[in-house]
């Protein structure tokens, strides 16, 4: 049996957790992959946490177990970088810093397959890291950098390669879902919620990056990439963030027999690409509706096979890297023959407010006679049809209500407002929430 | 580019599905197998009816688009066989007839891959098919025999590979949920629900097959090998169908929160396997419960990453055909490289009578005082817990009740049955339903 020596660089929660399944594993992944894989090498500034975490022999890390420096870290690095001896490098220090850029460039510049579970740089700075792995031959892993537990990657590039992928469509944070699940099942407001989150662990001291769609964001790019070979930017997507989701807005979302949910989409229609992340009211007869806490769900819309649900944990130690095991073992197998992810296509990216959904506005006006009617004929004045119009909901000087079209796009709903901002100023008492719904 | 010729046997509904997506998708296959993928010869009886609804080229069969003979069919597929043109042999006749049993291993032991969606053959014949693979270095690719469109196959063999598979439970079967499904949400009985299954497309004429509980047991079968590198039988599986499932069980059902659902369901606990098909009471929380209609789902409980759950169509001509254009793909791609199944392990069945489940058990009794004491009672002395007793149902001279229990095996509970029945003949009505709960 061949063998393949691999190191971790970054022993925190993923790299610690694939160090433990490795050591625990090492007889069927073995068998799996067709090569002895031998863990080398570990990298790590504080050995002594990681190895008492996880279970993982001292001898493993570089300094025989003792804290080390910065400056020695990158020493260590360097010499697994010029080894000959190690095929393999999994990059677990997360950030998209130029040090780990750099790092990820110099590892591939050597020949040796890089595994990471680092979403931000792939998404935000993966395109040369892409494009060196091309040139070279060398294979990157990244099941770990989507979804987690969920072998997205595989299935898009492996397992689904008969079909064309239509869209895709799901809930990609899991700190998002949780806060969302709590908001709806408990009736609270989303402060509450965020620190429910906050105190059980689902979201981070500084959460900015989950609840303003970011983390979702670059899932997305990723699987973008994967399912269509085009590179799209966070600016591309619109993303908008569940931070302004209010009580009222789960309100809506029920009576239209719907949940909130902080969505990635992606869709190609005549050769253009559609993608965004923002919430959307998700019709409970849609799968994605039933996925509730801190679950990651993606749903793929295929010409052929129809919808496929994959549903799994999008976060966790052994969770997410299990997904690092798997790719390595993957790499191990097929090597050579592996494609990193579609072939390169042109950037054709629409505008967000060109995507055709049916779309729920929520209106915050003045409660005056003629409201409704004088909005619902702005919004018809912009060929928009309307599906429903709710309750309105009268507290004093304020009534409130929502309007649900039929499938229009964005521009044509913002065009409808601001003629209602023109013709009658003192109307709207706030900016109207406009979100897509998904069937 | 190099190139892989492959033919079809038989040309229904999958392998004429199979026909089409190659010829609409071929830039876009070939590409991700790395190989021109050129689909030399069909083999099929009628070629004419096959020839209009898929829209294949009438030369691309043999005989030129006449109708053939059995024996010409023979014929033609024992050229196609010696061929040394063709790598790759698509079975898409379907049926474990000795023909198509030895067409296989003919198949294989020219050296060519095989592509199959053939369910029952693998299940009850496949043991001799895939060793005789083995040992020729053949490649078989059976993800279509396996819920259809899910790629099941794959996400166990290559994106959980990381991981100790606990447990799968699926629905396997997408008839028995249409019918279940029905009963469920428009209160009918089995036989009115088995009636709109039929006049909607979603039952055959003899539905035994798919109600009996026999082909989600053929799925079962294969993801057991393919999950443990066991071969079970279908007798170890003590296969319960749906056939018995009455109205008053789904009330018991929702009275607990649950649905019925006919489950797959396989786990392996100290080295040994416990492997059914039957009905079984899917608590609300558990995504299967949520799982409506024709569709198929599966849920593998990892020690790693956890819960995993995939959806998708179950059955369908293009749907399936995406599964074995996938394969073709998958085999084109990494031929040499791919392991079939997992390593093979001693057989280590467990009965299904020591499977320790919370169990419901439902009573109909004579409608006489103290009859829930006595059971409870008799329930008790074997050592089970009870958690829940429902509402007594009082018709005339009848009782109904279900008794819920805590975690026990069906040995214990059907001693306890035994013992009522010995002290009270009188007592039980009739026999006692048993069905696990599944949380």
């Amino acid at each position: 049996m061949k063998q393949l020596n691999i190191a971790i660089l970054g022993c925190g929660t993923v790299g610690g957790g694939v160090a433990r399944i490795i050591s625990e594993m090492n007889g069927e992944i073995n068998t799996r992959a067709s090569k002895k894989i031998v863990l080398k090498k570990i990298v790590e500034l504080k050995p002594t946490i990681a190895s008492k975490r996880f279970g993982i022999s001292p001898k493993l890390f570089c300094g025989g177990g003792k804290d080390i420096t910065s400056e020695e870290a990158t020493e260590y690095i360097n010499e697994i970088i010029k080894s000959e001896d190690i095929g393999l490098v999994i990059e677990t220090i997360g950030g998209k810093s130029d040090f780990v850029h750099q790092l990820c460039l110099d590892i591939i510049h050597s020949g040796k397959h890089l595994v990471t579970a680092n979403k931000a740089l792939l998404a935000e700075r993966g395109k040369d890291i892409f494009d060196l792995a091309e040139n070279k031959g060398v294979k990157i892993g990244f099941e770990a950098a989507v979804c987690g537990a969920i072998p997205i990657v595989k299935n898009i590039k492996e397992n689904l390669s008969g079909d064309k992928i239509l869209s895709i469509s799901g809930i990609m944070n899991g700190t998002s879902n949780y806060i969302l699940s709590r908001m709806q099942n408990e009736n609270l407001e989303f402060g509450e919620a965020l620190k429910f989150a906050q105190e059980n662990g689902y979201a981070e001291a500084d959460p900015t990056l989950d609840i303003s769609g970011g983390d979702a964001a670059h899932k997305l790019i990723l699987l973008t990439k994967l399912a269509y070979g085009i590179d799209v930017s966070m600016e591309d997507l619109a993303i908008i963030g569940i931070e302004n989701i209010e009580k009222e807005d789960i309100d809506f979302a029920k009576e239209i027999d719907a949940k909130i949910k902080l969505i990635g989409y992606v869709k190609k229609v005549n050769g253009n690409i559609y993608a965004t992340v923002r919430p959307m009211m998700v019709k409970n007869n849609n799968f994605l509706a039933e996925v509730n806490g801190a679950t990651n769900a993606i749903r793929i819309n295929n010409k052929y096979s129809g919808i496929h649900i994959l549903v799994g944990a999008g976060a966790g130690s052994s969770e997410t890297a299990m997904s690092v095991v798997s790719d390595i073992v993957f790499i191990a197998r097929y090597g050579e023959n592996i494609r990193n992810t579609a072939l390169q296509q042109e950037r054709q990216i629409e505008d967000p407010r060109k995507f055709i959904f049916p779309y729920i506005i929520t209106f915050h006006t003045a409660d005056v006679p003629g409201t409704t009617g004088f909005i619902t004929t702005a919004i018809g004045e912009q060929d928009i049809n309307i599906e429903t119009v709710s309750h309105n909901r009268h507290t004093g000087e304020k009534a409130m209500f929502s309007v649900v079209t039929m499938p229009t796009t964005l521009g044509q709903i913002e065009a409808s407002i601001a003629e209602i901002k023109k013709a009658k100023p003192e109307m709207l008492l706030s900016e109207p929430k406009i979100m897509p719904i998904l069937n």
